[in-house]
């Protein structure tokens, strides 16, 4: 830290858990945001490029969601309602109805779990084992569907893994991701493994993927590989789950990741971003068809954020009433793929990661991975790593963020590039 | 219904998946609350004795808390900071520190789960295998934990465990509360479970343990009886973990629900209420010894609600700077006492269940509990079952009802009994 | 030991596992064996009152079987025939057919699972939970039901369940055996569990129960007791399976350790004494309605032990053609009781347990009871523990023993127990 | 069946289980069995070509064998002595400590498991995660390990699996075995799941492996893969254990199936022909510093039948004192693999599998494989099939089996085919 007087942190270090993450990373106490920028209690700036993790697609406090949620505060809207019908709910689902499903031809009923991405993984695979009458779930190397036990079997994080305590983990195969060991589609091998009445794998209930994995390291699966998934599970008769909560509502550039693909899934996992304003909210998109819970059978309290709905909703109007965010998106995905790999250019061994506004370099190590995060930092910037050894530094700007201070970010992970790199000509650009 | 045009509830029916519940009891459509009364979109008013299942303790949009959120969201206060530091997230921890663990002399280090009951409750169990090395969680017939799979495990109710799918729900032992069988303590069975080398128990890692059973029909534990816990959990090396998502923050009088009964619980749970508001926030108090995660080893994107941070400060400052609110509480929980010890004497076999303000009345089954709720609702009044069998009629009022308003929630109550069990000339009065 | 020169037992302390446990009991080499009689390297003769744990009730090489078993051999009898039909397995399937079914009203398939008592009860277990398509079985607090991982689940021995090295030992619930916390027969308990729809207790495939506990301390199960299990779990759709490994084959009488109990199990276990001679047999009984296996679903390169076969129907000509050998057992147990309870009485404290044949003395400490132990060996007598802390001197002896051994084998009882509890005087008689 | 009248097995289909397979491809009643030779009551003689599943490699009823127990059972020697000492152990346990153990410079420690394969296999794997502390188990694609339940997790075969009812197969992964997937060795795939962070693997407490795969179809691993898997086991803190219960007691030529192949593992199971004449007999060897059991912590009735005991050592006199022996089946091993290279010219697509006297021939189907096996036995031969689909048709001949009786099993062998694939210009031959 350059600042002055360092922010005063002892409060956080006497009284919170040694599981806080992100704030050891920045070091700083923040007091308030807007859209691609946070400042801190010294009133300096940064550039966010981690956004929520994907949570702030729209940016930090959004103006006319801002305007929207302080107005239903003011009226006595409902805060917390458990998962009684309210105006809100029922106007979010009106929208979410006329704006998302119905454009895209989908036919989904909206499970409201409680708000946590975690919670609509737990609900997907349960009701997929009520559906099939099966227990095993297909996940895939480098996933990551959460902490609580059930999704926590799915992730593949060995570091996160023994989180668990020794508590069982079981259930669960785990499959190679596309390109997981090098050159290949692995669809070869997972049906090779569903067809051997003898390899030990027990007949699946679902298959769930992220179709582009974050934290696993920005890996992008393609439309033939995901199609290919969707093609086993369906003939081995199991259900096909895509979990879109880090790569959907926008990220990649259409609402859903895999629009386009081809692809039917029979449930689909949202939070993050999906109540525009960072407020937490998840829910999971489920056909009809396979919606056999029994009233309460999965519950909870905070099922249906009522303020969440309140952002919600002005999001989807705001965004998605027409396709220009998208075509806006598409636009900045390209120029991030520009400037990254011209930055990839100077990492010896380097490969851009990820697709849409959800891109990244893998630079090799952790070691340096952090190293250029920790100089981004110092210069405004906040960027963090992914992957299975943090050696990939992720971009996950807002959508949202102005053309500008987009350059800027980069030209501060360009110069931190360079420095980390040692190609210090570079950095004098 | 009465009113001449029910609400309109088909975009519920048509998209929200056959999960939702509280819904289905109160079949109208809420537009707003304030304090203990929810109003309709006809405009009905109806007085809250469910309170989000004890998630507004201090009743709906309080106008202090509402205030400080519209604040800090009008100053672009940080909505989503995932654990970073921010000045809201200090100020509460202080707010956490000075009024709530200091004056109590207790000394936990607060760890901010995802924002759910369920997500406090999994990394608590987590957290008890890697300190002990052990597996077994000790749990409570008639518990309530959670929904998704580490916390469902140690639920008891048959129909949510079902949800699992045949999902493994293993590592868990159950043992009989307090007078689940009748009139014994059954500590003595627990103990010789325990001590008996061939029991088929294996050593447990923690005993989890709520207060005052609220799911499964508002049974109170005594303070011997959970002293006899805490007692057989230390000789027997495991950890003493208090649940007290439901019944604590003021529902029973003090802040925990154990307060004054010479406890020193390993971990407490905080959700539901621990906002303020009612917005989804939830932390795991550890005993600093037990803070044994790694950084992340247990992440989520909404772990430490900002919002929540700012109503929950509010809370503290406002209810719990000195004993009044603590003293009120005890007031209100002695004029239920005596009206449902009345209503009760209507209805032969029933019994008064459940401690402070968190009590309610076993009415012997669940047709007749659940015709008086519906009686209630048609003339006011929402209120809810609980219970193995959902027979017991709860009153979770916010704490914050006034007199007046509790009278007439309550009296409603009574004529509903009357109605519902055919003693009219008491519903006359 | 006082015999002038120890035998030599390096070569198993150099070449064989430390799991090896009775001859630590027992530190001499055996030779041969006849009737009840054991005879050392040295020459030096042991009365047996261990019998193969009950798997020797005929006595060592009864002189018939032998003699079958010669003749068998001598003619080139099938030694292995994996499940290939052969003449001897059909005069042993008939012979069981005739003297066992016939005559007692049973109508049961034969499953000739691994020729291993654990190999049987893993067979009932996968069984009960195909048939129910359930998971959980009950089985009882003490019990013991094998060392494979399936049997293991259901064993109540901590000691024995650590040898799982931690993996998993699931869907199994421990419920309290008749009279194990003392005065009560448990069935309220079990009973209020099962009916308890919120006991956290999942539906049960089957009960499984030794109706005297062998390895458990020799706790017999009451008639009245046993009727209540098999009532409960046909309300509760279970299927009820006796393990008779231990406590069947005449040990306590008849051929069948509740015969007259009016019980009618699902299951029943054979093995230890079911090859008459000791050699290495098992069989599942099953009811024909469940016998809904596959061929080779559950399979084994050693079920249906040739020579077994060849002994097994010998014994059942020679002991079980009509009602003497019974008759005869019944007597000696009395004398067994009388006996019993003489020595017990110099016990302050000290209790009787078992039936029939089965029988021993509660002495209340593991130190002394392998104390008594160890004086009998240096008499003459071989004799062991059972019970949670190896409390219960047990007297497992050949049913065929002559009184006039069987005597002197209590006499050598009776004066170790004078000598260990320093009542000299009652030693000296 | 070409005989007049067909053997009476009303006795099996009325009492013995449906489980029963074997029986069921050879529908006679056997009577008498001498070296390779079957007999049954009709006297009709069959060549043997399924040996018990390699469990009679020294063939049936070896003269010395029958002597020395006839001579044993004659002189009252021990038939059951649950794990005492006896002489028959020692001289056992020294005939193994010098003739097989010493020559091959193998230090182990000898545990006598119940006398099953599964039950070796089971303390393996108990033994493993006792060692380790860890839970996995890594096994292959198309293993068979037994049928109790930590056995049965490990075994690949879905028809097997499924006789679990749905009770938890829990803490094992599978792993492809050589070659499973076509021409690749499988190792860069399984380090590569090792090696990755994120690929939802728990580190393994063990490798389980069978050189030759015997149900899963004769694959024969190669010494280059197996010294991978060892490899890969020591680099990752995991056991390396060799199930060469079928493969093992030279059945491919010397007396382990791995000698030679610079390996060195961890444990080794032996069952099947370890007793040389067919009976129950089990045993797991342990390096000694992995003997790590307590007294006791996993016993067993059967543990150590003492007939085995006997025969057992006549077999390593007899056979193992020289390498004349493993000469011999050497030189079997290449005619058998001449004379099955010819045959299997004659099916299009098929392949030659096995190793040694473990030899098949892939035929492409299971029903292909089924007639086949059903003409030989018409024939007078017994032969089985094995493999994911049943597709192998494999030869297991006792070792021991006379020139002219081979030439002449094989022979009727090579007429089936060709009849069975319509090639009759061969058959004639």
């Amino acid at each position: 830290m350059t600042t002055a007087k360092a922010a005063d942190t002892t409060i956080f270090t006497r009284r919170e858990s040694e599981a806080r993450s992100y704030c050891r990373s920045f070091p700083t106490v923040f007091t308030k945001a807007s859209g691609a920028i946070m400042t801190d209690v010294q009133g300096r700036e940064y550039i966010d490029f981690l956004a929520g993790c994907s949570s702030l697609n729209y940016g930090h406090n959004d103006p006319d969601m801002k305007s929207a949620l302080i107005d239903h505060i003011s009226r006595d809207g409902i805060a917390h309602g458990l998962d009684m019908y309210t105006d809100t709910k029922a106007a979010f689902l009106e929208a979410f109805e006329n704006l998302i499903l119905r454009p895209r031809g989908m036919d989904y009923k909206v499970m409201m779990t409680g708000p946590t991405g975690t919670n609509a993984v737990e609900a997907a695979i349960k009701l997929a084992r009520k559906v099939t009458g099966r227990r095993n779930i297909v996940a895939f190397t480098n996933a990551f569907h959460g902490m609580t036990m059930g999704s926590l079997a799915l992730t593949g994080n060995t570091a996160k893994r023994e989180g668990a305590g020794g508590g069982s983990l079981a259930d669960v195969t785990h499959m190679p991701f596309e390109n997981a060991m090098g050159d290949n589609n692995t669809l070869e091998y997972i049906e090779w493994v569903l067809e051997n009445p003898s390899s030990g794998m027990d007949d699946p209930a679902a298959f769930i993927v992220e179709p582009v994995q974050g934290e696993g390291g920005l890996n992008a699966a393609s439309a033939e590989w995901l199609q290919g998934v969707e093609r086993l599970a369906r003939k081995h008769g199991a259900l096909f789950i895509i979990d879109d909560i880090q790569s959907g509502i926008g990220r990649t550039g259409p609402y859903f990741s895999t629009e386009g693909m081809g692809l039917n899934p029979d449930m689909i996992t949202q939070a993050k971003s999906f109540s525009g304003m960072g407020l937490p909210f998840a829910a999971l998109l489920i056909r009809p068809d396979h919606d056999i819970w029994k009233p309460a059978e999965h519950n909870g309290t905070f099922r249906g954020n009522t303020h969440a709905f309140v952002t919600a909703r002005v999001a989807l109007e705001k965004f998605w009433s027409d396709d220009a965010f998208q075509k806006e998106t598409l636009r900045k995905a390209k120029y991030l793929e520009d400037r990254l790999t011209e930055i990839s250019a100077q990492i010896p061994g380097s490969a851009l990661k990820g697709r849409g506004m959800m891109r990244g370099i893998d630079v090799g190590s952790g070691e340096l991975a952090s190293d250029i995060c920790a100089r981004c930092f110092e210069a405004g910037l906040i960027i963090e790593t992914s992957g299975a050894h943090d050696e990939v530094v992720k971009v996950l700007a807002p959508l949202t963020i102005p053309d500008a201070v987009f350059a800027k970010g980069l030209n501060i992970l360009e110069s931190a590039v360079s420095a980390a790199t040692g190609n210090n000509q570079i950095a004098a650009e």
